[in-house]
């Protein structure tokens, strides 16, 4: 349910409802709006009569939120979300532009990659430390000691850090170093995850699942949300159909919708979501032009070299152009680069 | 088979080659590129020594196309296809403009939405007199009647007339009003009419089918390529995937893929590519931002009382805001409106 | 709507009721079950006041079909459809057991495949002439002589005969030779194609397209049924998922899903199902277990120089086996061979 | 590298080669198919050179394993893998019966249910603690307590346990008291899981992911037996497609796909395969007939009242009824109910 709060309600008043509707059983989640106390009420909320609750002194309506995800939804959270990691604010004007290696590979890698991207006017550094691979017997990522290097790379030249995290205990461990959490899109009904990056105080990155519906990954969300922590970006890359030429077809008509169902920021991982470095640009410029918050690409100074995923990352002169072409779509919609 | 003439072959020389190469009971397209003739040979190859053909005169080279659209491939055909039809030049620096409603309903109806789409900028009219549908109880189109009016209302506003043919009788008629003569995603492999279009002397627009794979789709093409026609402008308008809150998922990763395979021009149909509103001005901007050639728009100035498709069909004011937004998109990739 | 006339309503009566309907614009199809006659009116039938309609002599109830494929749903026609076809009891106890090449090669390879599935128990020989390929440089078929022979080879085995139809223009003369119209998966929308079996005197056997719901299959039966022919036999062949070992994937579900929406037989075809020799006889079994009423399988006594579908074809001998094995699972759903 | 020692070589001698593969860097399986060692050896496999270890003593061939699956191939594995499971073999010529409710509920609904399927021939009983679901505000499964009624009810009528895991931090705990390990469908790609799993005691069912090919499941199992646990168990739960109807379109091409493709034994869920309590039978009969090693069905005594899952539960009279089918179809097949 969702319980709005008379306009000008004193904090004190404010509180006294969050606890009786707590009294009750329910989880509570607040956000203001124009003003206004908005409350989620969450759980069996058949314990309470909502009539009577209409009649509580501050409180102006109380109402069924018509969605399945709830603390995702605009109804409960009308105006954007904007989530600000380094000098990044994601899901304002300005577009977040995330870029990087798909794995750390070492210090020589990492450090050139940041300058490049850095230079381009990246403001996060991607880099993948534990990496989840279809075999057992490809590379799994240099762990910790790759996510150091990830870390100092980035400090050097003034970018956040994002990345991915695999299992519950590691999540604190990986939190020390990144600025934002990433979880994939194999473990985007990963619920004992999506729980344990509930509590941890960093951004989440949430990717969709390669056959999730828009509604199971806003879902998904919804765990992290339920879960205390509200900071999630969602990352459109590609989803599985019968269509084998690209690695995967990214849906793009996912962004005005996912804009319109929620709140939360959603950028696009065109790079996964092709998988041919020829197509990124495009498939990039189109997602800004369907009204992305930003992007996320890979981008290798020596792909063919690259332990993973070299045939869809970008040479970081390519990832410059595209920086430039971003930059006049954006005027279109009214943002920036 | 392609097969290059030297620079300077002499028209008599090449018409020479072409006949030896069909006396071997091949059938051979010709294409000029460069100032060089291409000669494309197919059928049963092996009746000829290949190794002998390369020592005949004016034959600099002979080599397979590795793709098995071979009229359609950037092989055998290198340079841009443009297809001009009335005021338009599809597949050149100008974007084709295609808008209208989907069924033709009347007199009033068209001359109201022809105006405004011309108005706004769009060169070629669309409207359907034959409608394929789900149901054989809903409204099936006012058949050669809504032809008439549909020319009627094109002409008053200066605009070309692309409508959909449903079956092999009924080609010669349509043709005789329509501009550009559209194959629907229902008959992409109805093959008998594949072959019928590729007798007519009208451009063909044919749609990407529900679940075709790009290859399949060029093949397609290629069916009516190797009939004879070669101003084939292909549509892509979404694929049908697990994903249920659009109507379709629309791919727009395969415009950077069929420009790269293909010499034909290629659009995007948003309106049916989401099958919602407010979703298509999003995915039109992407669709130039990707690479389109131009985009096949449904618009009615009256959408709650179409016939057919109201739900996903532009006011006529949204349009013209549109085709605002898509001219600075379009300076990004050296094309314009 | 379907309206029941109460028990022992005189035929005279009887018409009389459906001749009402008929005067309000409404099509009026009519089928009898248990003693009593069932009309189902389609159209605009707000053009009637329904509740003056229960009230008209002979009328016992009048009420909505609450599925979009009305003459197709069991709510008009309760019982099982049986299509008679030569020896073929086509949705009987009797298991439909249609088997033959993928396409007719010749006089020779006909005879002898005729005699091999005729001895191992089939009831009705496939085998193409009219061949919808994706290429179209690739075998196209023997056309109207294919059906001559077709027809000789069934005849001197004492089987019936299926072969496809692919254009409107060909089905009175595909209707001379063979029993069945085959609609092939590329063509379930094919509108034009199924008004034009609609009118044909024979039974058509209509496969599922590839990216077709069972929604959509039915409701290309409607147009068949619509048109006047209620004469379909439902195909399974497989869909099209992400999945590529196989050809297809497929969908045995869809057997248990139509029996229970519709009375029209329903088959399988696990030689496109599969795409592999060996998995064809497990997935005919499978469909017979599932509740199938029958199979379509390809049998080729060379399989290594078919000239379409070898690797999907069983040798004779792996028919005959599989044909014994069929027999025992039959036997758990009350059926026979 | 898959290398075959000579028929009659000594432990001693078959030992000393594993060592010098292991010291190249290499990790060594070892199976023994017909009296003869079968060595896999996976890593660097540059590091040796081949044609000289075909020369060492007691080898007598070296070759490539063309799978990327390689300890779960036949390939490395040739006879099918039987898993002993209280009175249960699994993979064996006696199918796999197992049966139980989604969701553990209380001691009453767990002894009753365990009851009821022992009596019909089940020899494994289902039950989940843990539940993976998909909004957060759901029923989450009893947890621990869950396990310990699960154990009682099934140990109070002769059952095996087979019971889910989510988190790597649960498995030991989970392995406390269930006989088999289950890994969902969400978590087919959770590779921290499935090495925790490959660490544990406990044979492993593993689901194939809703969107996963038939090789990346087997790449799945792979994780698990690399990790050092052979003892797994595969089971086809229905993949996502466009079709609606069904909860999910079971994929029993993947029965026979798997069976030559692997040496692990494969069963089937026509529960998730369907989700609708009337097609369950049906599929449970074709998943038999297809070669399935067995089945894992939901059966409750009161679905409509159940916490998960009620829509597609058996009520234990269905289920008694649908074994005395089976035993009949696999009869066909050599095995044994």
């Amino acid at each position: 349910m969702l319980i709005l709060l008379k306009k000008g309600t004193p904090e004190a008043s404010a509180g006294l409802v969050a606890s009786r509707l707590r009294m009750a059983g329910l989880a509570v989640h607040r956000t203001d709006h124009q003003g206004q106390v908005r409350l989620a009420a969450m759980g069996d909320t058949t314990a309470l009569d909502w009539d009577e609750v209409r009649n509580w002194p501050d409180v102006e309506a109380a109402q069924k939120i018509p969605v399945p995800f709830k603390l995702v939804s605009r109804t409960f959270h009308p105006q954007d979300t904007v989530i600000t990691v380094g000098r990044c604010a994601i899901g304002s004007d300005q577009l977040a532009l995330m870029a990087g290696p798909c794995s750390i590979e070492g210090e020589a890698q990492a450090f050139e990659i940041a300058e490049q991207v850095a230079k381009a006017g990246a403001t996060v550094m991607r880099g993948g430390a534990f990496k989840p691979r279809t075999s057992p017997y490809s590379f799994q990522g240099l762990g910790e000691e790759g996510l150091k290097i990830l870390r100092r790379a980035a400090d050097a030249f003034g970018l956040a850090v994002v990345s991915e995290v695999i299992d519950t205990q590691q999540v604190s461990m990986v939190a020390r170093y990144a600025d934002i959490l990433q979880l994939g899109a194999r473990n985007m009904q990963n619920y004992a995850l999506l729980h344990e990056v509930g509590h941890a105080e960093k951004p989440v990155l949430l990717k969709r699942g390669l056959a999730a519906t828009i509604e199971e990954w806003l879902m998904s969300a919804e765990h992290i949300l339920s879960s205390g922590n509200s900071q999630v970006i969602l990352c459109e890359r590609g989803i599985r159909t019968f269509e084998t030429y690209t690695r995967n077809t990214l849906d793009l008509n996912a962004i005005p919708v996912v804009r319109e169902l929620s709140h939360l920021p959603v950028i696009v991982d065109p790079s996964h979501g092709t998988g041919i470095r020829n197509k990124v640009a495009p498939m990039a410029r189109a997602a800004i032009a369907a009204g992305a918050d930003g992007l996320l690409i890979e981008v290798h100074h020596d792909p063919d070299h690259a332990l993973s995923d070299g045939a869809q990352s970008l040479y970081p002169a390519q990832y410059a152009d595209l920086v430039g072409q971003i930059r006049t779509i954006a005027t279109v919609l009214g943002r920036r680069v």
